[in-house]
């Protein structure tokens, strides 16, 4: 009942690499407001910013099995991406396996779940986003899927899509929309920096982007306030 | 069908900065334990703490139009204290916004909703309080209200009153009460300095407060525990 | 109606300082993956790891009479846990309370409330886990009971037990059981430090635990991805 | 610290009976949009829809004392709004007070914490509106306000407004707007009445509200789908 | 790792059977205000009282192997009370255990998780209290406990206890208590047969309880409403 | 930016109502215990089972206008499951929406956002499984999608997949494998019946499903309960 899929097709590593430096919220804005896993994941540690292509893996609740699977599938550049078949916040992974995937090139963790051992983890410099910090400990006893598709955090992703993560959360980003939504962040990100100077400068936001007319129209009222 | 209220009186900022000094749990105790907001309002940033008087802002769920127009309402001296007319975490509120306030010399933000670009927000030193870290994007389409009374995070909140933040939490002091809440604080906090040594010398509450006596009264017993 | 125990016996300290340095998950483990405290259970500082020896106190909602009445039965190497009959967030504890725990030796407070004052208690060094920050003030009116077992945070907790606390969360060792744990816990770690060497040469757990023949007995099975 | 304001004016109870033939959905709509208290709130009986005048009530976390006092200041055709100054989920309210409350006249009660003795309530035609069901018992220590202006599930209520309360929720509505609400509300139902019977007999409302251009305008197309 | 106890001693039936026809509101009260379960345990149905031993049962999150285990140390006049070792929602329960214990004569269920089937639950007239509605499967692949002491939705349960739940919630009273929390229980009714004539002649509360010394004295005052 | 697929393929009837006719629980257990929406989605009915093709709707936060969208691309027999771009549980969905649907043949609607006028919906016999009842109201600016596959608490649904729903909540069945899950769900079905008359007639799980040697090699032990 279990199946793992093996030689998954990956974003290619630089546009992975240029999605990184666009950060979460560029790259959401870029793709139209699509992707971002649920607001309850959070990092671990705080200013940390990661891209990786996602390495799948569906466990069962309070079994943590198939990660220890997934670790074989994972190639340098991956992030691992675990979610349980059924909403639980037992710990299924630790500084071991954090230990296992540095010496295969992944880059963090999005857990649908719990995370232990957090101190050691932030000591190893090993980035981990998570729903729960929980030392609660997992069993080994049912298999599940790796790099088969699921849903994380109210987010579909595919084996090989992009995931982006800084301290504004996580977003997926679909392998064959990966470059062009590269191009578009860029694109956003140097049409914001004009507005930054400006907006800086104390210019208004109602000026900048030309708003007055459009709340005139949709019925903005402005009231001196009476003496009080 | 949206109202923007200009010139609206505000607290006097000596008094203001007095609240500040104080801090959100003296504040809240010396008038009476009234005003917080509710205790899922976080800080984003650790060891801050301001006061500020409130601006206040009425928005649409997943719509941010309106904060560009508190931003021309601001003075120096203000918070921007954002409340949704029905309950979302979309994030509002980003870097530019920030940019922009910091110009017109806006001290923080409380948002019962949404922030993003957080790693940004910290670089720049603007404090914030909010309900949720989310990159969900917002659009502008739908007017609201600003420097109206709204009900922010559980409290009633007027344009002009005392906004006071710290790791601790969010606590709204009513203009017309701040100078007396002021007064009340200080008397409070030279009070507790006494107590505080002699705590710290090993003197028990339970004799510094008298308590020996009302305790037995209302029914406690003290039993030698059996030996195990 | 409130029973205060006094002479509880309390686990010997050099036991209670052995499993300080196991930490959470490995204590956890160690007797057998029982006996910890809610995930809700946050540290307010971070980095820190204690372990002391329960001093139980339960509270009304709202109220923290009976904190005082604890202080006076604590004993250097105590941590006070803290627990109201009904569900309650309220500000039970600041730095007074703090200041007067540290001069009667106690290393430190889980409160399954809210807390105050948590900048300073960060800055005085008192180590807290608590369900919720949050300033409300708490008045003294009724009475509960100090040393008596009590629920905290889903774990049932005697008088004298050992606490463990640290980034990871909390856990409840029983008296009885505690020269034991500590020994398994030893164990477990030496047993670890092997692995982790060989999982950091790249070597794939499941080869180290020999996992292969198990997975396909329950079913796993491996696909070569189609091309795409 | 508390206080008690008598002879309140309230909500001509014309009014009131109008507000309740509409409804909470359409009531909310008719004031435009605003004066909804938190989805939280569910009633613990179906089917039943009142409307009465607001007698507010703030009590202490796990202390109902202040519902004795509110009692006496009640009239017919209130409704009892019961709102702690912490949030709290304690039984405050049972078929005691119930029988009370119904000796006076009041309708219902609108509880932001949590009651008791359900199916009691439920036999004796009591209407509750609440956060929770839970038996925890009370005390009666601590004094709060009756009639002065109360924060009820994230709605700012004063005494003497209109409640209206269905299995949708719970609305309130200013007194000095609500003859203007009851007129804008009727208008509404009438006009619905028409587009009922139009959708009813299959026509889409893209066609009865015209929306089909503005949908183009905004971006929308349509693909047909390819075989699959 | 997992333990049966059998033969464990239960309360006497006709007590049982006394607490049952008092309620949990009552025998709440009856007992100090102690031993309610959590608020969020909900009964499937409405307008059902039940009392039963408690026969306990620890599972694993995801697996309700030993749930077969606890029937066959199953009694009549038990109520099976279930508690998963670290939190889960899953559905462990459904009409094919009901079906199991009814011929036991096991008198319903009290779930800190899951539960399925609920329609046929109810049409088979097995009372049951839960956590969660959710056809989420189980797997039973690990040992547990049964009829050893557990926490469950907060309330610490021995096996043997009672267990008494109805449309207001759980709550467990200790087998060596329950007979004098009957008699408490008793007398508590039969007072307050009296005081509920006289509220519903319309006798204020304030005048039973002759509250109105002590409300003036903890500074409750009364001001008459400005006009407004 | 929004996009409606026309003419998309659905389901055969037949299986659907094969479908309907097993349940939530057992069509999840029959596919390999996947495709169960999360336990938040609630009935506001009770005692209602069916089954549709689903006709899924990506809405924005508070704006439900692509359910007018929707409703045009309906066909007899469909479900609507509607989905918010970010998290929201406004009112989407009211009396009028239902009129629309139901003159189309559509069975029920799945909400992962709230709806109202729910007594009118029982009353007009259209079931609606929801994550909230809110009066909210919303508004129509914004375009989204219509059959676009969609993520719905926490399930992937495609247009035409199968939904099944009743008392235990919501499962999807992809539709090319909706035909071999109703094969295996009735041979589910058939063999649970000999079980369950085994059951009534007392005969123990632990016998009928041979469990009692694997218990004991997993650790299982009895122990005669010490007298006390």
């Amino acid at each position: 009942m279990g199946v793992v899929r093996r030689n998954v097709n990956r974003t290619d590593l630089e546009i992975v690499d240029g999605l990184a430096a666009l950060g979460v919220a560029t790259v959401h804005e870029a793709q139209g407001r699509k992707g971002l896993l649920a607001a309850y994941m959070r990092p671990i540690q705080q200013g940390t910013r990661i891209a990786g292509t996602a390495l799948t893996c569906e466990v069962s609740p309070g079994d943590n099995w198939m990660i220890h699977v997934a670790v074989e599938q994972s190639k340098p550049g991956d992030i691992l991406v675990v979610s349980p078949s059924s909403p639980c916040e037992d710990g299924y992974f630790g500084d071991l396996l954090a230990t296992s995937l540095i010496a295969h090139g992944v880059r963090g963790l999005i857990m649908d779940a719990g995370v232990r051992d957090t101190a050691d983890l932030r000591d190893m410099g090993f980035p981990v986003w998570t729903k729960a910090v929980f030392a609660q400990g997992t069993i080994k006893e049912t298999v599940g899927n790796v790099q088969m598709p699921i849903v994380c955090a109210g987010a579909y992703v595919n084996a090989g899509d992009v995931i982006v993560a800084d301290d504004d959360g996580v977003v997926v980003v679909k392998r064959e929309e990966a470059a062009e939504v590269l191009k578009k962040g860029r694109a956003r990100e140097a049409n914001e920096g004009d507005k930054r100077a400006r907006l800086a400068a104390g210019e208004l936001g109602l000026d900048i982007y030309n708003m007055r007319g459009k709340l005139a129209e949709r019925g903005l009222v402005y009231l001196d306030d009476p003496a009080d």
